[in-house]
């Protein structure tokens, strides 16, 4: 019994590949007893890694050998004619039946394209958005876009709205999610032109599930005001890039501070070690690593190129729960403008 | 014998005027002895704030009365008409020689409109920017445009460069700053329209005094790897409070893990308090209190609205530095496009 997640994993993504992402799918394989992986790349180097890991779940793991890969560098229209790279295979696998998600840890781009040019996008979705959930105060919150579109049309970010609401219901089982406009004041008038144009057309016509909170300011993501906050690719990305490196210099600050204090505090940080570790863990991007590439007609979650073991099996179960809570056939079965959402009230 | 600051204080200005205003004042008067300030607004209001101080540096105060005030909601075309509010006053006391800097710590929109209404721009800056400057893992790192300019074209960012650059030369003490484009990608095809133009004007044709280093993302900022980092309001203004969030996230939860955490947990806080508060002082806003007007033909600093008496001081403190780096006099003498600038090179 129990519903059973197959998802295609591109082995051949990001700075560790294929070490880590064969490790990280090994994790998966130990938390998820209902997990099956495609690990796709290429073969003989998958095998001496799982050779190496001494796999017990290997019965649960099928190879998809694709001899080529795309490399961070590598442009985006090499993809076209690289129909043999790991991440376009990856791809094939759900569009073939054989795999109802992919998770990719390799160049964001390539997986976007590779995601447009197989899968193509959802019904009444122009342009794809990645979005990421972030820790607040209060819960998580759905940040979008966080780089996929960085020129935006403000219906480009009601789209997004309708997607971020449709995930925050269905995934992370906010009933009426609260949706926020990332903006530079909490008034209507502020912003630039873009902020204010969005600002009117989601105030004007906001979904059934979904309530439309008004703009959101930078500082505001954190209190949890929001569960779902939405802007361009291009603020979206500066948003999150800036969070990921303020508590890397928070960390890097505490811990010179505690080398450079006295001995009272070289104690005191040896007792708040496990406390140390809680906060960590709630504010660490491997943690709730795994982004979400919305608005393409499929499962798709990314984790950086750095992305070690831990975050790749992060990735997975981010995929798996993103297939548990069926966002996918509920934003197909959705419109963008709320009108007859079978299932939405 | 050394140099005087006479500053006018926009006594009325933020959410706790003109108590923590005053205060403020006092604070930086006896921090610093060469300081002159002249308090503009409700002179009764003021003077009875004063007497409650028991202050002894009465004799370097000037009290100039302003009967009317700006509330943070009211729109900036009101100043137009209200020659007689605090904040335009205070702008007036620089205009006709009584003072050589302004601080104001209410609405930021309501200071950029009156040093514009009374100042104008300096020559060859087309739009005025505001600059903060933030903690890095390595020194200070001036940010600009938190919140001026939301929509602005390429060109306006290369002057924003020139400002910024010029700042950090004269006031910061680094004698070739190296300016970043902020993006999202370190590549040079990487960013939204605005983003791309940019870097290409400012590759093209950087000044004689400063170095383009490139995009520079969201969690470089906080490396140090520049020493400016140049983009748009809107941009950047989300890049300021997304730290500022973050920050006071990271204590919150950092003191309830202290909280919900063990006996030995809260001994260790105990004796890690002094650690933690060398680290607080470093990512305080209030420590680096004071984000800078520049591009209008005078020197104002502005601190939040919600600023208190040590952010007051604090500000006052980077008013002087401005004046006594001469940073206005240098950008006056320069050229934006960097061709004989006079004592750069």
């Amino acid at each position: 019994m129990g519903e059973c997640f197959k998802i295609a994993l591109d082995a051949m993504g990001g700075d560790y590949a294929p070490q880590e992402v064969v490790r990280g799918a090994l994790l998966a394989l130990g938390e998820n007893p209902q997990l099956e992986l495609l690990l796709v790349g290429d073969e003989a180097r998958i095998k001496d890694e799982l050779v190496a890991c001494h796999s017990k779940s290997l019965e649960r793991i099928t190879l998809i050998h694709a001899p080529a890969m795309m490399s961070m560098s590598e442009a985006i229209t090499a993809l076209r004619k690289k129909r043999d790279a790991s991440i376009m295979r990856a791809m094939d696998q759900v569009k073939e039946g054989r795999a109802r998600a992919v998770v990719a840890a390799g160049s964001t781009g390539a997986a976007m394209s590779a995601a447009l040019l197989r899968w193509g996008r959802i019904k009444g979705v122009e342009r794809p958005a990645i979005a990421t959930v972030l820790p607040t105060a209060a819960g998580p919150c759905l940040l979008l876009d966080v780089g996929a579109t960085v020129d935006c049309k403000a219906e480009w970010l009601r789209q997004f709205a309708f997607m971020g609401a449709a995930y925050a219901r269905m995934v992370l089982r906010i009933p009426v999610p609260r949706v926020g406009l990332l903006n530079i004041g909490e008034e209507p008038e502020k912003g630039n032109e873009q902020a204010l144009a969005a600002h009117h057309l989601l105030a004007a016509a906001p979904g059934p599930f979904w309530t439309f909170i008004g703009n959101i300011e930078g500082r505001a993501i954190w209190d949890g005001s929001a569960d779902v906050v939405v802007t361009d690719g291009f603020a979206g990305n500066i948003a999150l890039k800036t969070a990921e490196g303020v508590s890397a210099l928070v960390t890097r600050l505490l811990k010179s501070a505690i080398r450079q204090g006295s001995l009272r505090a070289k104690l005191g940080a040896v007792l708040l070690r496990p406390a140390f570790r809680v906060l960590q863990r709630r504010i660490d991007p491997a943690e709730y690593g795994g982004a979400l590439l919305l608005g393409v007609d499929g499962v798709c979650v990314i984790c950086h190129g750095s992305s070690k073991a831990y975050a790749v099996a992060n990735a997975i179960r981010v995929a798996c729960q993103a297939l548990a809570g069926e966002y996918l056939e509920f934003v197909r079965s959705s419109s963008t403008f709320g009108e007859s959402v079978k299932g939405a009230t």
